[in-house]
């Protein structure tokens, strides 16, 4: 069956917001949106392209799970609260199905991330996502990549490399099956941090989501803070039992420091901080400490050590 | 020559904003801005996919007039004033050339229209490219589809068809060359309405932008204000002698109903403001009626007739 445009959006995407931000929401020439007092707005926009970031196939729900993810982790990453989201989905068909799958799982998100889906453009064309997301921020808080100072902890929010272990079941398949479920879901499902990210907009010097690895990410904040440097201690990484039991671990660290799209916060904190770790709503490892040196030195169990390859980047990859 | 997506950010997209409204630009996880006493927020986004939007091979400078023009025409068709925008942009390759261009043309139109590019996302890919645009409202004020009333007049900017006729040469070759300059760049620079919507934000009881043709976004406004019709006189629709005398008269009047993408507006009033419109910064011709009918009726010179097709919709034609 194929749709019309205005009749897809209808069908689709037109659930209603109560959101009470929103004076005007999809199905004019633009949302009418209104900003809290005493706030400021964040914005932020991702896409996702079959090929680059997901592979032909790929259910429809899993796209929405990536997207929403990945977007919304922009803003945790800011300490902001999320509030509204736009869309620009190029389709190479009207597919009932697929859309079906992609709306129902995305309002889903919405609801449980408290977003309202405020317009988007639907356009035909070889595979492909877009996500804007807005949220907002006290006026004159945010974190952001360049407060940190020499001396700072270095924090990472859950594990990472799990995310990279679900790509490499996805391709070249799992080398024992016991955790691949819950691997393809940290590549399908990320968790936005936003909790997380909201708690420490008054403490963290600097943060950043993990989206192309631990050493490039940290790398943005260490050369946004002004050429800083850093000291790693590998076994401190945050690494799952999963992601080992799979792969093993020489492998698994060097994904936790290379993989990209876990979607946790990195974060730098001044040592007097230390004691609110525990307070937080999710696990933080201290893996290292900000030094003046402007490069980063690896230490596994007290020596010195390097590692392959820095990160993710589209145009440097194939 | 290959670039990361850091330095082509860097390089291309980091020009500094001035704007007040603007706290953090480009260059970290989301940009923070502010929205000014008494305003509310208008929101769009916008794609440009190649072979559904635009041939292979159009030059880069076009796509970024293109691009903003058609983006920036949801909030002339709101009465909105433009203040920002985000890119995603997908590329088969990260070409210098391509993005010096893009880029010089972007920023171009950003100075002329009074935006700032605040925030965007570049993947590896086939060619598409996403706007999203905001722009300030004063609170509690929007044109919408819906407010039109029986007896109201439909109202057009400028002259329609023209874009159609660009395309038509760029599809098929122009019958005479003498227009061609002119309607191609009808076509890929599209000049968004802004001063027009801002008048009639007071004014007007209807608006949107001629996106996919009069009839078909006429259409839009007489079901979003309660399944009204209209009466169209055919021999009042505004169209440029370029288009008449490159194209012939009977094509031309197709097309002016039909054809999309010109991006001007298309807007109800009631008559007791007709003396307002020779005020506003550009022609309008009154073409019709609003009538209670919940058809649209077509006369010629009086006679009623027919006219083939009703607009423009992705998903319909390919």
């Amino acid at each position: 069956m194929s749709l019309g445009e205005f009749e897809l959006i209808q069908r689709y995407f037109a659930e209603a917001s109560s959101d009470a931000s929103v004076a005007l929401g999809i199905g004019d020439d633009c949302a009418v949106c209104s900003i809290p007092e005493g706030q400021q707005l964040a914005v932020s926009i991702d896409s996702l392209v079959q090929g680059t970031h997901f592979l032909e196939g790929t259910p429809a729900d899993l796209l929405a799970s990536r997207l929403f993810g990945s977007a919304l982790s922009d803003l945790a990453a800011m300490g902001a609260t999320p509030a509204w989201i736009t869309l620009a989905l190029t389709l190479p068909s009207a597919d009932d199905e697929w859309l079906q799958l992609f709306s129902t799982r995305l309002f889903e998100l919405c609801r449980q991330y408290g977003v309202a889906l405020i317009g988007g453009d639907t356009t035909k064309g070889p595979l492909q996502l877009s996500a804007q997301v807005h949220g907002f921020l006290p006026k004159g808080k945010r974190l952001t990549r360049s407060g940190a100072r020499e001396g700072d902890l270095i924090c990472i929010s859950g594990t990472v490399g799990d995310s990279r272990g679900g790509l490499e079941g996805l391709l070249n398949g799992f080398e024992n099956d016991r955790h691949a479920d819950y691997l393809l879901d940290r590549f399908y499902a990320p968790s936005p941090r936003i909790e997380l990210g909201e708690a420490l907009l008054d403490k963290a010097s600097a943060g950043i989501d993990i989206s192309d690895g631990v050493l490039s990410d940290l790398a943005h904040i260490l050369k946004a803070s002004g050429q800083l440097g850093a000291r790693l201690q590998l076994e401190a990484l945050p690494i799952s039992n999963q992601l080992i039991e799979t792969f093993g671990e020489e492998r698994s660290r060097q994904w936790a420091l290379t993989g990209g799209e876990d979607f946790e916060l990195c974060f730098t904190l001044s040592p007097e901080y230390l004691p609110f770790l525990p307070q937080l709503s999710m696990p933080v490892s201290v893996v290292g400490k900000v030094t003046s040196s402007a490069k980063v030195e690896l230490f596994l169990r007290g020596e010195a050590c390097e590692i392959q390859g820095s990160g993710y980047d589209h145009f440097h990859h194939n």
